[in-house]
């Protein structure tokens, strides 16, 4: 009997073509973050329950794996799930950073330059591209209270994302200290604030009609101060480096000087590079509620979403750590750049194909010498007809081969191109 | 507040020193691998509980992770734990390999090579370098029905541990089959086969007293039965390629000449290595109980336990796919292997110390001509006294500096070795 073997809901098994392109897209991406001394750490996929739904993930913790105790006694008397659980699957790689710098922290040494690459996990509702378990891919700098932070986690990102093959890349940056001074000067009142950045983080999807609508019509903020943040936003775009501090300085007299100063540093940094646009993007909110400073993403013109985006979180770390500690984090989407560049099956080895009366002894010889000429090679025995063999190695991916008989020499084996 | 950062019981965080030579074991292997045609294949770490719980795990099942369903109603009124979950943690690659390779097998073609390498999860009991989530690493040759399979893949995992740093391996080797037709020869009773083998397996920590306690005392096994095992198992010892065929035959006349052969083909291919060892150990069992011909180890004088091991199971993807397919593996004591080299912190980066009213640009322009130059740089705030900021680096693995002033030319920078 067949069995259904398929893996569970929502996930997926990777092919050879697939972990080709995502191995090469990883080795890349790590690469480049070590030349600027980002090093690679890992924690566990599990984390206490109660750690993942301290409220640093949002809407996120709604959606975790939860995990049952060891050894519970049966009949399970129970009946909330918060009393059979005790771990959960990670759904993000900053909250288990913030722990793990918290433990690890007099090892460590500050600033820290972190490297994270895994899974996480959240269930979801299905649909097409997206998947219950799907790798994050982090750099962070821990302990940088200056705006070099930003620059360099742009400058590295960019040339990573570059490095593995996707020019054209645009940084779009913020700051949350530019949308809170925004709110306060157009009369957004401060417990409205929130509410204010999420109706504004919709606006490329619906529009200021549809940003107004939300915010006035529903939510109840003062028509004024929405119509008043529309005038000033709109002064502020297609801005270049030379000339943004003063269009912020003129949009918000009440804006501190230092939030211009780091944002004319930043830009500079990145007009440095000479090959990656930027642009001042006043309508950039990013989900997550703990950024501070500084916000930006990455983006292609292939995909309509960022292929990246972080921002600096100076309060995050003193939760778990007990003092403030300045932190700046780029999480690279790693998923959404794979599927940018598609997968091709490739198969750089030669077919070592062998027919059944060959001794075994012979063919492993055979394939070794090849290797040891520096090829790779793989031992293929004969079946089926030999003309449908050979596409099928096409198929697979296979460029070459070889022929060995009983009686061939291994060392004078000719090798064929494949179609 | 500082609160308790720690991973959960039985967990560690990775730092730097430790993901590096895990990265450098995995990617050796990795490459080794690929030369022989072993292509990497990923599956997700949730599976259907009930495919983990369908006996091919044997005692692991009973450390399964197992996870909570999404949406439980409250009051919860479940009475078991059965009830309540509907995935699990894999405790193992073999299990979603199988799973794998019977959804997928139409698009892989035959014979496939499979190579894995990711985390599994046991709920063991912590104890002193035993985690509850370890990677493993196995390779995979499905659809070779003669010991080519056996033969290419302890060529190949002998080939990827001495790349590793490992020399001097010795390959043990018995087959399911021997052990069968010793169990046979001796009179053990066809129920009691299993018994037979695990007592068996125990040689090597409790010696033929305790095996035969255990095997006629407790578990009421024929003296007789034992007694002579005993007797043809210490016949069997320390014979080379050529004289074991012969040894075998004399000692289990009943046993089929395909068994013999094999064995000989195989100790012929590790004889043409020319550097590795191998002995036919008579008491090797392993213990998963789906082995079905030869099985093998690998040991290396550092280590007390062996460093890989595998064999043949031809009836394991016949449960999944519903037809059978032959198949060999062999995994690779990754977290062993990776106690045996240790760790070293290292940091191959010029660390750039710049003072605190460095211009940012100058700083990110300094270590971006480091990088062109071919050098890894990192760019580091000079804190506190000068000396001891040096000491520090050179505890985080660092071995060369530069110091930046406000006035430097980066073109120009010294680069000067630390301690």
């Amino acid at each position: 009997m067949k069995a259904d073997n398929s893996p569970p809901r929502g996930n997926r098994d990777l092919l050879p073509a697939a972990t080709a392109v995502r191995d090469h897209v990883f080795s890349t991406i790590k690469d480049v973050y070590a030349k600027y001394g980002y090093a690679r750490i890992e924690t566990p996929a599990l984390e206490d329950i109660t750690r993942l739904t301290g409220g640093q993930g949002g809407e996120n913790e709604k959606l975790i794996y939860q995990v049952l105790k060891r050894g519970l006694e049966e009949p399970i008397t129970a009946q909330s799930a918060r009393e059979l659980v005790d771990l959960g699957l990670r759904f993000d790689l900053t909250v288990p950073l913030t722990r793990f710098y918290g433990n690890n922290h007099a090892t460590l040494g500050t600033p820290f330059r972190s490297f994270q690459f895994g899974p996480v996990w959240r269930a979801e509702r299905p649909q097409k591209g997206r998947y219950r378990q799907f790798y994050q891919c982090d750099i962070d700098l821990i302990g940088e209270q200056s705006v070099l932070a930003e620059a360099e986690l742009i400058e590295a990102t960019t040339e990573a994302i570059k490095a593995v093959g996707l020019a054209d890349v645009t940084v779009r940056l913020s700051d949350r200290r530019f949308l809170s001074a925004l709110a306060e000067g157009v009369g957004v009142p401060a417990e409205a604030w929130n509410t204010f950045f999420i109706g504004l983080d919709k606006l490329d999807k619906i529009g200021w009609d549809g940003v107004r609508a939300e915010l006035v019509d529903s939510r109840g903020l003062p028509a004024s101060a929405v119509d008043s943040a529309r005038e000033r936003i709109e002064s502020l775009g297609g801005l270049g480096a030379d000339k943004i501090g003063q269009a912020l300085a003129d949009a918000l007299p009440g804006m501190p000087e230092e939030v211009i100063a780091d944002l004319a540093t930043t830009t500079a940094c990145v007009d440095a590079l000479g090959d990656v646009r930027w642009e001042f993007d006043p309508t950039l909110v990013r989900g997550m509620g703990y950024y501070t400073g500084q916000i930006f993403e990455l983006h292609h013109p292939a995909s309509a979403g960022s292929v990246g985006g972080g921002g600096r979180y100076d309060g995050l770390i003193g939760r778990t750590l007990g003092r403030d500690v300045p932190a700046c984090g780029f999480s690279i989407g790693f998923e959404r750049i794979v599927d940018l560049l598609g997968a091709e099956p490739k198969q750089d080895n030669i077919a070592v194909l062998f027919e059944t009366d060959t001794p075994l002894p012979l063919v492993l010889q055979a394939t070794r010498d090849l290797r040891e000429r520096g090829h790779g090679a793989t031992a293929i025995r004969r079946s089926g007809k030999f003309g449908a063999q050979l596409t099928r190695l096409e198929t697979a991916g296979y460029t070459r081969f070889t022929a060995l008989k009983a009686d061939s020499d291994p060392a004078a084996l000719e090798i064929r191109p494949l179609g």
